[in-house]
């Protein structure tokens, strides 16, 4: 009797196909090893099917997905269709729809790799991102167009339920941690959304015993990350705030192609969604130099997801370990290319 | 015949007191050098007048300031009383009633002071914030509240006027450095006034020229500023986005303590305002510790809006002299007080 997964794979565009494809690999051979089976259903989602069908995925893309154990993303983005569209039409109904409303974005500073900073060598950060609401709403538009008079508007929308479930997560995982979490707010008078952010987080922290919980100005929480970024363990944020801090501290760690992420709805009511952070890098596509580490770490975050807690450990220890011999990709000062990079990952997975 | 400004100096609460005394002694000591003179209105409008008052300036507090020549701000805050109060009851409204809709903030690596990055030696970055609308606007509030279904909202609102005037300000500045302008946005989807702050930057940076705009996703941007800071000279943003930014970049320059700003109401129909970047910092006030570059820095901003061009030089390199002479405030990792620093900076004041 075998463990089997069924997996949505949507290796997107750009870059996005490269690491994928690198990724559905590693997951693959260390299914052999630990006694699962993967079963993947490739989707061709991606810019040549919205220019071929006006839609980024089927009508009923999303119902296609529901049944499944997770879905792997690479990236969507290309230069001649607009961001809404590949987002609007593919990332963004997914994280909705499936209400993975928390994103889960973990650092660290990997041996091997030279991180911005000099003599930091313990950087562990995660970002608890809140993945549904806050800054993303879609109530918004424009007055006036094309007139002196015209202005734009976005409604930031923030809701007891949304931030109290990410806080309590943010509160949960800070517990296993070091029981200290940053919440990033910006609640300094003038945001009337960050007041409430703060009091719901408050309130929700209290619960959860040893959880001391230190609210940080979001431009204060940017310039401390740069300056003693081991000074933080966990961070809850907003949907925007998480996006800037994520990348910042991937910035911190050397590179944002190391980045994962992990789209998660706790209660497993829908599946959950992995990705690395980076985008689909439309200047270097297809030259098979992209660095696959974020989509592998993605990968191991997902199979940990899946409870192949052993699996997803030993893909994190062999992406660690060609990485401390010396074998990267250039974005990280190195020379392999993806498929060097990925062939040394390859042997170097346990059993 | 000597110039005269009339300037009112608002030292406020905590570490404003301490650094706005040091940089008011060092202009004083500049004017009777550069043969002009400053007088200085002290208005002692802070956290204490609101306990005793109920207001952080007088009623007419606006209308009394208006016909100086300029306002030197120490910083506002304090922990027993709301952040919107000493906020929304100062800082703001003399913001926004000037119309000082530009925020600049110049941030260089200064001589003798370690910045976060190893290597870097040429940091030269200026961040153009958009300073009265955006993000930071009065439409919001909640509702529900108490219930289990309350929440907030925040609306961001941008106009072309808005957006342009804080644009053209930008181009014109790259224009007169190496002519290439950053503008940080958000535009991949979701946020739907950052599109339109895109078009409008794009359309004002047209008619200036020789400068050519690159906009880079504010998450990305935070990651480039903490990797590549050399990368990038000018910036604009919005007054969120800029707000952010300001400190991350004073941040890889070494400390949020050496960082400047200047409020300015570019028409001149106004005063416009210059302070500090950091706050009140209620931890270390009242012990003389305070690191008074960035309230030099700012007061070098004030005698160059002036048109004290060489005060404001002379300002500028006495204080990096002293720090490039090894003395400096234990935030810098030196071991001089406020007042040994600003002792030091007096003694290299030139005519
Ligand atoms: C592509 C974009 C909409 C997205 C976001 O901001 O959520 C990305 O930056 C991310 O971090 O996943
Ligand atoms: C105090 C606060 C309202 C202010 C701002 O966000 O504008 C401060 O952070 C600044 O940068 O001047």
């Amino acid at each position: 009797m075998t463990r089997t997964y069924v997996i949505d794979s949507i290796p997107g565009d750009g870059i996005g196909v490269d690491v994928t494809d690198v990724a559905m690999q590693c997951v693959d051979a260390l299914a052999e090893r630990h006694g699962f089976t993967v079963q993947w259903r490739i989707r061709d989602w991606n810019s040549d099917l919205y220019r071929k069908t006006g839609r980024m995925m089927p009508v009923d893309g999303i119902e296609q997905l529901s049944d499944g154990d997770g879905i792997y993303l690479g990236a969507v983005g290309t230069p001649d269709v607009p961001d809404d569209v590949t987002l609007w039409g593919l990332l963004i109904p997914i994280r909705r729809e499936f209400d993975q409303y928390i994103n889960l974005r973990p650092m660290r500073l990997l041996s091997g790799v030279v991180g911005a900073m000099p003599g930091i060598e313990e950087l562990d950060i995660v970002v608890v991102r809140e993945n549904v609401e806050g800054e993303y709403s879609q109530i918004g538009g424009r007055f006036g167009s094309g007139t002196d008079g015209e202005f734009a508007v976005q409604e930031s929308v923030f809701t007891r339920k949304g931030v109290a479930r990410a806080a309590r997560y943010a509160a949960d995982l800070a517990a296993e941690r070091d029981g200290r979490l940053v919440s990033a707010t910006k609640s300094n008078g003038i945001i009337h959304t960050m007041p409430f952010w703060d009091e719901v987080v408050a309130e929700t922290v209290k619960e959860v015993p040893g959880v001391v919980v230190d609210k940080v100005l979001i431009d204060a929480l940017a310039a401390r990350l740069v300056m003693k970024p081991t000074s933080v363990r966990t961070i809850v944020a907003s949907n925007l705030f998480g996006d800037i801090l994520s990348d910042l501290v991937a910035g911190v760690a050397g590179s944002i192609g190391i980045a994962p992420s992990a789209n998660l709805n706790p209660e497993r009511r829908y599946p959950s969604m992995f990705e690395p952070v980076h985008g689909s890098a439309p200047d270097i596509a297809g030259k098979g130099i992209a660095n696959p580490v974020g989509a592998l770490w993605a990968a191991a975050m997902m199979l940990d997801h899946l409870g192949e807690k052993d699996a997803s450990k030993s893909l994190t220890s062999a992406f660690e370990a060609a990485l401390a011999d010396g074998i990267a990709t250039s974005d990280l000062k190195g020379s392999a290319t993806t498929a060097e990079y990925a062939a040394e990952v390859l042997s170097r997975l346990k059993e």
